[in-house]
């Protein structure tokens, strides 16, 4: 035997260990981990992953000489357990199970009860009851013919069959029924499987293990396991183990059970036991939810020892795997085995409390707790949420409209506007709205502004309404197929299964932007706790345990990370929550958006038509003082932090209206026709205006607005520096190509900045620099950063045009290409490593090696992406830019960046944010054992 | 001294030569180079280009130390002369004029008969009378007003008070003038320097010469030198020489004259003494077209020694730079000076005729010859074009009605069509028909191949229309911004300067898609010779003088390029006439050309439109056999060559119809409203439909598309081959971005030729590839090796995504990028070789690494432009592909590119196309010395 295909377990120890996961899968090692500890687990042996792979890679070929020593296993086995398999006397019953190396609940198959047929069963009736064996074979009947034979691929026909004869004998349920019906139904099922398949349920258990194990190794090439990998970005030639081991049975009488434990809440985290237990049952009635599981604390009540045991099983399993565990569990007649225990799945919350828990009680060190928490999971802290009961009763009330993609998260409730107008009158008469469109343009911006949330039927994750929902911190669900909005009538339609359901304007809508649930009617929310200490202030940090895990935990990730994290923010507001949330600049401060507050879209229109330059100018004097005041504000607010400014850079046309009353205000204010209008509206019209005339390209053309921006940036720093605040303008050239585009404008901004500091006569440090955003100014990096003191990559323009696709058209195509496993994830959800990531790792190096000292950052909607940062941590970047509410996430993410790729800094102490959060928050240990369990639902 | 800086040239010789053209410029070494020869070249000096570029670097400051030594190179030259600058006795003038290292005819500045002052003036008329003397002296103070002092910005102010003066007199020519009246005119002209400029004339000549040299350098830094240099790429900081030279004089009487002579006739190239001269004039005359030149006969009846010395002088001329020579030379008191030689500027027709004649002369080896005759020259001989006279009396009628962007070369006549459908029906009755429009698109296809030519308002010299008239080899002019169109009035209105001009469908219009011209009427053309011979057969070669050069230089260039030629093809007789012309396969058949085709359409519509995959399949059926019959028709005129066809790669609401009409007989066919059709046709709308659903994207989303075009494809080779013939199909999958996509596509298609081969029992061979035209493609290009034969890059699409630059809309981009120096040449025209080569050299390398044998080509548009062709050359592909009328220049073009980079392969004896051409052109060198010449217009 060259290489060991199969690992033993039981009471004796184990041949493996929790380290081996990758070869016995999750289930396996740990079962082999628990059996070195000691704990109750049935005895088995698990047949390895590697043999799946050559398993599959053979098409169904098991390798050579696998059969004896699953036989060897087997015979090993028997002694222990002290029954063999098929002997009627006293039979081994099996279990067979798969497991991979990350855990895929419910993704793959299981056969229970095997070794069973005419003889064995007769054999179990004489040992335990005729109608326990009986119970036991239809089970086993039943999941031998779905899943190794393949009967019923829609809904389970097995189930159906055991629903029928529970409605003939009119019983309630399956305990009712006597052992002659269960016969009879085990009966049944084999004809129903003949019919089916032409197959029978082998009578010899060795064919029905040898089956089983392959079964096992096939359902790992099942299209719902395909499916939750591309998900869970889990490769697909993992493989999974199989891990055959001896029954134990819940199902033997009321001194039997089965149940799940966790060894703390999995939902806020707090350290106690948690869990629920179903008497008389096999592990399987648990899982299906067929009969309602009792609390742990009523096992307690039963039966205490078992209770006190579970309880330490918990914190052994607690102390070794150093996690919050999920334990499976059954008690046959009296006695406790173990079956599985794995990381328990847990909420944001309860992932933040057990990590800073265990580093007070020494299970943890900082580092694996800043590692332990899943970035992401922060943002389940953020945002308001429904209340849970409220939104249940909606549901059952039938006002589930639509679900849409979850591109804002959030709850956000509120009266319908079908226009960005609308919205803004009802915000303005203090109503809460939900602004609703085919889709969002940067016009509808103080419309969003307005609204509380966002619904439209287009448009994916990254469309313009999710990417200013989350940046904004607005609740958004987009890409909403049933819904479809008829402009002219003003109403919105969900196609339901009920038939269409049609809402006006002023009808009230709730929107779940982490479920992407599109509910009739208002339904209340609570905001976030931690948003009300740091960014609102209304609640103290010393009455927040939520908040205070979250500063704590955000301190020790501050210690490690090497990349500065700034926000993506164009409004002082934002720029505030930003700076309290962590950020520690501003990244991206996208001067379009400032273009459509009051008062100032007006005389930006007139800028757009102008016939003459004289009148550009002076349309643009009437913006100068509208934006410098922007500024003020934005520098003020930061406080001495850089402040990336972008000059103008959408398409001109989206700054126009399209309807024919703004069109004809603007007529008005113009002095000309509405159809003059329409025809320059036409003729700034592009085919593709993703690659027209906008970026730098705008203040090519016209020069004179590179001037009057940069002349606001750097009168507004002059102001704010007369107050005694220091600012750090960085002006940032988008869309550049060349290194000819980059010097023409930044001439400009360099003139206009010496300008403006002999006007005032006031010392201005500032740096320029551009945007890496086009595939060609990576490839003439070097060249580029002759003329810039820092890049700052722009990925979702790169992603675009790397990929020659638009955000804006991407949602089928995306779709599509993660369905049929031709793209791994979004793209412009996570960093295409392989394709952007190489352009942002030739921009870097080329630039690098010009200019040693270049700044490097990424402000595209990656820069809140914890994969993505991974990648810009390995690429060396100096910072990430992000969303103000995704700065945490961001910090999160880089700490963890720079653990893993060993470029951590050393611990300092956390003194960060005015608090020092060792001393505020105290960890709730002395709840840990005398705690009592209550229910989950 | 350190460098020479100042070189000297007389009747003793010369410091230069015609190797030191950086130094000396064209024109300073060319000088040298004659008086090297002893030609009759008056005494003078050259100051340096090196001397101008630290002239404009110290931003007007001569450097150190020159003065004193332009005043001793004054010396020499005053000892030479026999004259002295200011001696009122015998006064030496000069002219100072500019020449850089190439040719920018009448870009720069010149003064002449510079040393005049009061004293010299009265000296000059004591020498050669009063009425000579105040003319030079008339002339000097004009130039040095304008060039040295700036005056008369937009007009020349002088050439008017010489007009008025005319007037005032009633004379008709300067020569009617009295001394007295160019007396007064002298004084006019100071007064009017000094009013205009508040400065005057220096009296000192050494402070003329000195003003007069800095002004020649300035002048290299001029708008219109500058935005010449622009166009033919030459580069900025190459400067100007200043030559100095003795005047000569061709006004002094009769005997006298100035004049320009080639060395052979530059219209046809036909070796023949080829001029005109001016009796009693000075250059400028000629130039300035005042007065009606003289052809050279009339010299040979007058003075048949001057003639014969000038005869020896070209032919001296020739030997010495084995070239067309263009030769100014002044007689003065029957003598004859030569003041200027250089290569002329001729057609193609006489490119490439002095080419192959001076390899038969022994002037020239077979390399030189091929390396002499610029690629784009031959589409000269490719175009049917207009007959001259009947051009220049439509102009002088007042028809030009406006100039566009000249974007397919030819000649075409036609009446007015502002729709592809009233285009269609007109030619169907046998019209010639120019199809007007804003813009086109794939839709208007049939419309455009019915048309003679393509005239429309929007879009760039890479159009659509454009891309598709030179692949048609349609005449068009694009971007035409005089041009607007009333759809509803259904009129085109032109805006001249005379007014608006209304057109309307009927009426005729002319289209010069070389000039841009746009002519009221019909102009009548003539069909180009070559294209009789080589491709409509209506011609014999050995009756086509021409035709015989163009095979005969073709045949070396084949003999010595590495690059195969292939052409973009999607028709059958495309295919022939690609053949005829060289081709040696298709690089790229676009598959949905053919769907535009009569009763293609239609079935392609209800494709789109199906509402489930079963209608969509049985559009397919319909689509199947008409394309399979395409295919047919290609493979047959391909004749066992390559074939390259791409799957389907546009958006699919191209094919949908936009008007009403359209819409509503769609409807009809489909069974159901036009709403409906508009209503998917608006789900089909994209944002940026460059980067939307197309390409590969298309087959992986509707894999039944990609599987009916491999099976019309495979079909229609195994049918083919069936004749006796052999097919080598390539199929090639567009946009690809990934392998996944790749294999997904090339599964469907192998999948699908092994079907067919086994449906047929047949053997074929085929090679299946990818387009390399997103920037990630290059990137991976690694990966996507693993599963491709060959690489066609793409470099349309590359460009605008690397740029983020769409076709479409880069119009007015373009231009201000052109015209700012921010791009030196449109990168659709020409490839951007640092960004988007970069990424062609890495897809190369990184596809060559991973499969050695890969075949790389280019089917962009670029595949047909010499300049791109030298890069491509020097990254090593192995074919390029372009229009059909392109591949001969292409073939030149990478001969030219072979031969410079040092990979051209040994000469082979010549023999393509069926033809030897070296038994067949004889040169007419027997013309040479008995040629009767005569004049130019």
């Amino acid at each position: 035997m060259t290489k060991r295909r199969i690992y033993d377990f039981g009471p004796n120890g184990a041949d493996g260990s929790k380290e081996l996961k990758a070869l016995l899968g999750g289930k396996g090692a740990n079962l082999a981990e628990m059996a070195r500890l000691g704990l109750p687990v049935p005895p088995g042996f698990t047949v390895t992953t590697e043999v799946c792979r050559v398993f599959l890679a053979r098409n169904g070929g098991m390798p050579d000489g696998l059969e004896t020593e699953i036989d060897a296993a087997l015979a090993r086995l028997e002694i222990t357990a002290g029954a063999r398999l098929g002997d009627p006397a006293k039979p081994l019953l099996l279990s067979v199970r798969s497991g991979a190396q990350a855990s895929m609940p419910g993704m793959m198959d299981t056969v229970l009860d095997l070794g069973l047929n005419d003889r064995t069963v007769a054999g179990l009736a004489r040992l335990h009851g005729d109608r326990f064996a009986q119970d036991c074979h239809r089970r086993f009947v039943a999941l031998y013919g779905s899943i190794v034979l393949g009967v019923g691929a829609e809904r389970d026909p097995f189930q159906t069959l055991l629903d029928d004869l529970k409605r003939r004998r009119s019983v309630a349920t399956d305990a009712e029924l006597a052992a002659a019906d269960l016969a009879a139904l085990v009966q049944t099922s084999k004809d129903l499987i003949r019919m089916r398949t032409g197959k029978e349920v082998p009578e010899d258990p060795r064919e029905q293990l040898r089956c089983a194990i392959q079964a096992v190794f096939r359902s790992w090439t099942k299209p719902r396991a395909v499916a939750y990998r591309r998900i869970e970005h889990i490769p697909d030639d993992w493989g999974t183990a199989a891990t055959v081991q001896a029954m134990v049975f819940g199902n033997r009488g009321e001194d039997s059970s089965t149940g799940v434990l966790f060894s703390r809440d999995p939902t806020d985290g707090k350290p106690r036991l948690t869990g629920e237990f179903l008497p008389g049952a096999q592990g399987e009635d648990v899982v299906a939810g067929l009969r309602t599981p009792l609390p742990l604390s009523e096992l307690n009540r039963r039966s205490p020892a078992i209770y006190r045991a579970l309880s330490e099983v918990a914190q052994r399993l607690e102390h070794e795997f150093r996690d919050l565990m999920d334990v499976e569990f059954t008690v046959e007649r009296g006695t406790l085995y173990v079956l599985q225990c794995r990381s328990a799945k847990r909420t944001g919350l309860a992932s933040l409390r057990a990590a800073v828990d265990m580093v007070a009680e020494r299970l943890l060190t900082r580092e694996e707790a800043v590692l332990r928490v899943p970035a992401d999971a922060l943002a389940h802290l953020l945002r308001p949420i429904f209340d849970a009961p409220a939104r249940a009763a909606a549901l059952d009330q039938g006002r589930l409209l639509a679900r849409g993609l979850p591109a804002g998260p959030g709850a956000a409730s509120g009266s319908v506007a079908l226009t960005p107008r609308e919205a803004e009158a009802r915000a303005q008469r203090g109503e809460r709205v939900i602004l609703v469109r085919s889709e969002t343009s940067p016009e509808d911006i103080r419309g969003m502004y307005a609204a509380e949330g966002l619904l439209t039927a287009r448009g994916g994750l990254t469309s313009h309404a999710a990417l200013v929902a989350r940046q904004m911190g607005k609740v958004a669900v987009v890409g909403c197929a049933a819904l479809s909005i008829d402009a002219d009538a003003l109403t919105a339609s969900f196609a339901t299964a009920q038939g269409l359901r049609v809402l006006r304007e002023g009808d009230w809508l709730s929107l779940d932007g982490l479920t992407g649930e599109v509910i009739a009617g208002d339904l209340p929310t609570v905001p976030s706790e931690v948003l009300q200490v740091l960014v609102e202030g209304t609640r103290r940090l010393d009455e927040a345990p939520a908040a205070q895990l979250f500063v704590r935990l955000l301190s020790w990730a501050d210690s490690f990370r090497r990349l500065s994290v700034r926000a993506n923010a164009d409004q002082p507001e934002q720029a505030a929550a930003a700076l309290a949330l962590g950020a520690e600049g501003i990244g991206l401060c996208r001067t379009e958006h400032m273009f459509f507050g009051a008062g100032k879209i007006e005389p930006m229109r007139e800028m757009i038509l102008a016939h003459s330059e004289a009148e550009r100018r002076a349309a643009l004097d009437k913006l100068l003082p509208l934006q410098r005041s922007d500024f003020v504000r934005i520098f003020r607010a930061m406080r001495g932090k850089p402040v990336v400014v972008r000059t103008l850079d959408p398409p001109l046309h989206e700054f126009l209206p399209k309807d024919d009353a703004a069109i004809a205000a603007l007529a008005a204010t113009l002095g000309c026709t509405s159809l003059e209008v329409r025809r320059r509206t036409q003729e700034l019209a592009e085919t593709n205006p993703m690659l027209g005339l906008r970026g730098c390209r705008l203040g090519i053309l016209y020069p004179e607005v590179t001037r009057m921006q940069a002349r606001a940036i750097f009168e507004a720093a002059c102001v704010v520096e007369d107050e005694g605040l220091r600012v750090r303008p960085e002006v940032m050239i988008p869309l550049v190509g060349s290194r000819a585009e980059l010097e023409q404008q930044l001439d400009l901004v360099r003139a206009t900045a010496q300008a403006v500091c002999a006007e005032r006569g006031h010392k201005l440090t500032w740096l320029l620099g551009t945007m890496i955003e086009t595939p060609r100014a990576a490839l003439v990096a070097g060249d580029l950063a002759h003329s810039a003191d820092f890049f700052s990559f722009g990925t979702n323009d790169l992603t675009q045009l790397t990929m020659g696709l638009s955000r804006d058209d991407a949602g089928p195509i995306v779709r599509a290409y993660l369905e049929r496993g031709i793209w791994k994830t979004d793209p412009f959800a996570s960093i295409d490593t392989a394709g952007v990531g190489e352009l942002v790792r030739l921009g870097a190096a080329h630039g690098r090696a010009a200019r040693p000292a270049l700044e490097l950052g990424v402000c595209g909607e990656h820069g809140g992406d914890p994969r993505s940062i991974e990648f810009f941590e390995e690429a060396g970047l100096d910072y990430v830019s992000c969303s103000p509410l995704r700065v945490p996430i961001a910090r999160l993410a880089a700490a963890q960046a720079a653990l893993r790729a060993g470029t951590a800094k050393r611990i300092t102490p956390p003194r960060r944010l005015g608090v020092s959060p060792d001393e505020t928050y105290v960890p709730a240990l002395e709840a840990r054992t005398a705690e009592v369990p209550h229910a989950r639902s």
